[in-house]
């Protein structure tokens, strides 16, 4: 394992030519964002490239990513963007774990499984792809800006979140100049909801739960609410954010049934409370403010036992 | 009256020492970030300067405008920001209407009644204001940096309408730069809500309404639902916005009963659907994508006074 920079990972890039880049499971617009981006690129350069997921792209990302994806693709170099963790490869794990040449990635709580590993703090992965772009000397075309400002906005909640830097502002501005649809591309991400999700949000908020004097605001998602609603995976994106937009709330918490019986357990938090400090303590990871582990069922047991840890965070907090 | 530019309005501002700045009516983060940042730009530089504005400034913004604002502040100089018109001085009118020396503003719509009128195109008012502080030479202190990011930010639903251009970013990049906290007042703007509008919301879905092949949504909020919940005029804000957000919807509708049991109707629709029109057609008003109007009661006889309306508004656009 190596650790390299943006530089160093463009400099690989243009080294080979036939590539096969991985998104993370359960994929957002970050990871498909920092992949189509790239393969666009690799493709302008005369490159052969195509993306794979372990899980279905969600509709609402396909016109950004739909020409690069390829489900039974391969590629001589393997290179994962925006996987944090080998895990994180999910259904896709079992064929190319061990086998990843690079991965590109902006969390700090990545766990190197890469032969050249480039870890670069960001609001979003895309900054960084972005760097790589720029280094390998590729056009900016308005598909690639597109793909780019996907990621950017989405990974952001629209350029909103503390960890949103001068940099990210700037390489948005690049991106309009460049011919990305940063309009559109909000209005679909953001100001655009199914009926199936506008239902889920009825059904989250009628269960909301309140604990520790408000300040922890708990919703579950379980199968049977998606089964009657008819919910996909695209519908779930965002309610994560939900709880913790509740005024007074510091740590907002979804729990996601899967079809195991296990949870998902997703947290946002306000500072001081640290959300990759809980879930490391349940076997998880992430961020400062947002991070997510896996229960164990059934949903009571998973409720206690994520809320001790907050609590106990709560309490260190106070202190 | 006389058109000028940016550059001018500074110089005419260098000009002059004493100073009352006037927000419109109903102020929002726009107004309320213009005036305060040129206030203190202007208070730098040794000059007196005071805001006021017609109406009382909502609670969340008071950090960022509080300590210029000043109800019965006087000043030599006039200069309205971000006013459209002389009518948006709203109660300020009569006192200072034929009296505003320069006017800063940037809706394409302005009626000019100032001296110097100062009226450039952009995302939000703050940027205009931005240039002129820039152009005085004056320092961007991190306090005006606030000042600045508040207008911006709200202006332009936190960066995501399609107004918003690379120069919008580019601005927005050199505040956070300059110390705006940029993530906390987003999050204050954006990402809270309080319990009571949590539960409003939650009522307002479970009673949601589809019409016409779902092309339509309608929601209704009533007095009752308005007492039981406990909320508050801010609490309704945005509230119209939900309909028109679900996927196929074109024209969303929000009925709010009135205390004499009337109906205050708000439409939000999509291209080529057009909210004036209907509004007009029922003694109403407003723009192609937002308009109100008002209906008699009870609930069910204002439904169907819209809703006929509507319909013919949607089989007139599919011919």
């Amino acid at each position: 394992m190596k650790r390299i920079d943006l530089k160093e990972a463009a400099q690989l890039l243009r080294a080979q030519d036939d590539f096969l880049l991985l998104c993370h499971a359960y994929p957002d617009g970050d990871t498909l964002g920092s992949a189509a981006a790239l393969c666009l690129a690799l493709r302008d350069m005369g490159k052969r490239a195509y993306v794979r997921c372990g899980h279905e792209v969600p509709d609402k990302f396909l016109p950004y990513v739909g020409d690069c994806f390829q489900p039974q693709g391969t590629g001589e170099t393997i290179v994962a963007l925006d996987v944090a963790d080998e895990k994180l490869l999910g259904p896709l794990q079992a064929q190319f774990g061990g086998r990843v040449e690079l991965c590109i990635d902006h969390h700090m709580t990545h766990r190197p499984y890469a032969q050249q590993v480039c870890v670069v703090d960001a609001a979003a992965n895309c900054e960084n792809v972005y760097y790589v772009i720029e280094a390998l000397g590729a056009q900016l075309t308005p598909a690639i800006a597109d793909a780019l400002f996907l990621g950017l906005s989405t990974d952001t909640g629209c350029f909103k979140y503390a960890g949103v830097t001068p940099q990210t502002h700037l390489i948005a501005a690049r991106l309009i100049e460049a011919g990305a649809n940063a309009g559109e591309i909000n209005r679909q991400m953001f100001d655009t909801k199914t009926k199936t999700r506008t239902e889920l949000e009825r059904r989250v908020l009628d269960g909301m739960e309140y604990h520790f004097d408000d300040q922890c605001a708990l919703v579950a998602i379980t199968n049977e609410m998606r089964r009657s609603t008819g919910a996909t995976d695209g519908d779930m994106d965002g309610i994560s954010a939900l709880p913790r937009m509740i005024e007074g709330v510091i740590v907002g918490i979804t729990l996601r049934e899967r079809t195991g019986g296990t949870y998902k357990a997703s947290l946002r938090t306000h500072a001081p409370v640290n959300a990759a400090e809980i879930c490391t303590r349940l076997g998880g990871g992430g961020h400062a403010r947002a991070a997510g582990c896996e229960l164990d069922g059934p949903l009571e047991r998973a409720k206690e036992e994520i809320l001790r840890v907050v609590k106990d965070a709560l309490i260190a907090c106070r202190d």
